[in-house]
């Protein structure tokens, strides 16, 4: 990927990805000491694997850094023995992502002050990893020639309620390689409804909102400096030195997303258009639409036997599943617990964690 | 139950309860090997346990005859240890239910020329203990005084299509101990549809038939030789030697039921109506109707948490089963296999066993 012609500075590629999620919504798969990024939920691989693995034809794997908390920094550290453990930043306590981000690019920076950070969520699925690394590699060039905070757009498929949107605005001439094309962003936009999703798709001027962000690490401490002053001072204060600060100012922060901290209020932000293939797979139904199907129209991970079912979703650990006479069901079973739902309702298991007694959780 | 006053040869009583079902329509809790009579589908009781164990009150065990195959024999003697090992009267292969009332009913008139016998299912639900057994000291006193074939009409109190019928004929005058009534039998009628079973039930003449009978062994003799004679001779060749008999001709008998080989036949029939509760219990969602509720209406066994799941059924052995945004749902879970199936495909889960690889029958 390196050239001798072109001086991109590869050597200070680095990726961040975030893992802080609680997976609330994969149980009784996921539960609180084993969310979604350490689950096999597709082949034999963890989404943090995956996630890492298709990175390396472009980041080696000591500028990959993984934030997240000491009790799923020993997780991923099982699951992953190569994975360095140094690169594990550990927040001492939650502060949502804008919190998240300053740490890690603060500690990033505090390697490496030329640093071009790709921020990445732990837990997506990407299976064209060709068409994402392309897209990756020149918004790596892009946020290192312009000192622009950049996100990567994904291009909408269908209409979803599901994401937010990012409107695009001019394009931005780059001499990409490859077929990536640039615009300015216009405005990061809310999870419309679908009539609003339907419109918007219509215009083609809107984009998922993958959570992806390619930026130096000068430029993510600028805008710190200038839309949170409370983070850009926990920057300098882990630059001088982390460890007092994290006994200390950084329990302070308030909990806000990067979104609401910066992005929304940024100007100088780009997106790079992402055409490949993208989901963040964030429930149970969203899962079943990448499971193998069985001939009934049934996705089926482990031992299911269907008669007169359909388009319902197994994926089984234990015993055989054995469906009669049903359809829409998602159904789950882990060692001790078995969920059962509604496709419809798999935006809700939430509500059945949040009733479950603690051995479950 | 004994009085001097009335000559009622209560000594002479027996019961011979027919063990021959395979509960396939209780799978997954019912296997081959793990026949429904001895399921604890309610409470910790097995289904035969209770059939037993409702008889004692009038009949000792020493007079209680259990006809099944060796294998289910040797299970009922697990979970009966005290009852006689010599009571159980084993088929070698299975003739219908007139090979297995004409072997028991020979057997016992071997042991008691003068037995008088209720034949009873092993596997039904009956909670009215005290009105049963009015009714069946009743038919004992009747079937012993008349010499005719006695059946026990259960009074319907909805139309079902579930079921077999018994139309009544006129009165029968008989001074019953307590208030049983007993008629002539008209004619049985097959499992009617739901329309025509409402009609019946209007004319007030139609009973369910419970596969319920009483007769002094004498009686069935000569109901066999009247109408079928293959079992007669059978019946002859028992009372001179069985064993022999055991390895030759029972195995030549043919496959036919009771009521064709006999009841549809017999004209000295009489009912005695049985105004007792009475469940075959020929299903899951039967089964339902007997479990405790939840709030939501869902029956429950075992451990459940329900978010918006009505009408269910869930029977659990195993794992917390979690029901979310479901209705009309049966789950029932052992240790090596799960079913959900929609309530009313319920009758169908034979469909499901004939389809199981050999580990889950």
């Amino acid at each position: 990927m390196k050239s001798k012609q072109d001086k991109v500075p590869t050597e200070h590629f680095h990726a961040l990805i975030m893992a802080g999620g609680k997976g609330e919504r994969f149980w009784p798969l996921s539960r609180e000491s084993r969310p979604k990024q350490v689950l096999s939920l597709l082949g034999d691989k963890t989404m943090i694997e995956l996630t890492v693995e298709r990175l390396l034809p472009l980041i080696p794997r000591e500028r990959i850094w993984i934030v997240t908390n000491a009790g799923q920094a020993k997780m991923m550290a099982r699951v992953m023995p190569k994975f360095p453990k140094k690169n594990f930043i550990i927040e001492p306590v939650g502060r949502d992502s804008a919190g998240a981000v300053m740490l890690g690019c603060a500690q990033i920076a505090q390697q490496d002050p030329q640093a071009i950070t790709a921020l990445l969520p732990a837990d997506h699925l990407i299976k064209d990893i060709k068409g994402y690394l392309t897209v990756l590699e020149n918004a790596f060039r892009y946020a290192a020639r312009s000192g622009d905070l950049l996100t990567i757009g994904i291009k909408p498929w269908e209409p979803s309620s599901a994401y937010g949107y990012i409107e695009r605005g001019e394009p931005i001439p780059f001499r990409a390689k490859g077929d990536v094309r640039f615009y300015k962003v216009r405005k990061f936009v809310e999870k419309p409804d679908l009539s609003t999703a339907r419109e918007m798709l219509k215009t083609r001027r809107f984009y998922w909102n993958a959570g992806m962000f390619v930026w130096s690490v000068d430029a993510i401490r600028q805008a710190f400096e200038r839309h949170s002053p409370v983070h850009a001072e926990g920057w300098e204060e882990i630059i001088r030195s982390s460890k007092g600060y994290m006994r200390g100012g950084f329990l302070n922060l308030p909990k806000i997303s990067i979104d609401y901290a910066v992005m929304e209020k940024a100007r100088n932000i780009g997106m790079a258009e992402g055409e490949f293939d993208w989901d963040d797979v964030g429930s149970w139904s969203a899962l079943a639409r990448h499971l193998p199907m069985n001939s009934e129209g049934n996705a089926v991970k482990g031992e299911a036997l269907t008669v007169d079912a359909r388009d319902c979703m197994v994926f089984g650990e234990k015993q055989t599943i054995a469906l009669l006479g049903v359809k829409d069901l998602i159904v789950v079973q882990t060692a001790d617990a078995i969920l059962i739902c509604h496709k419809d309702a798999a935006q809700r298991v939430k509500e059945v964690v949040h009733k479950l007694p603690k051995k479950l959780l």
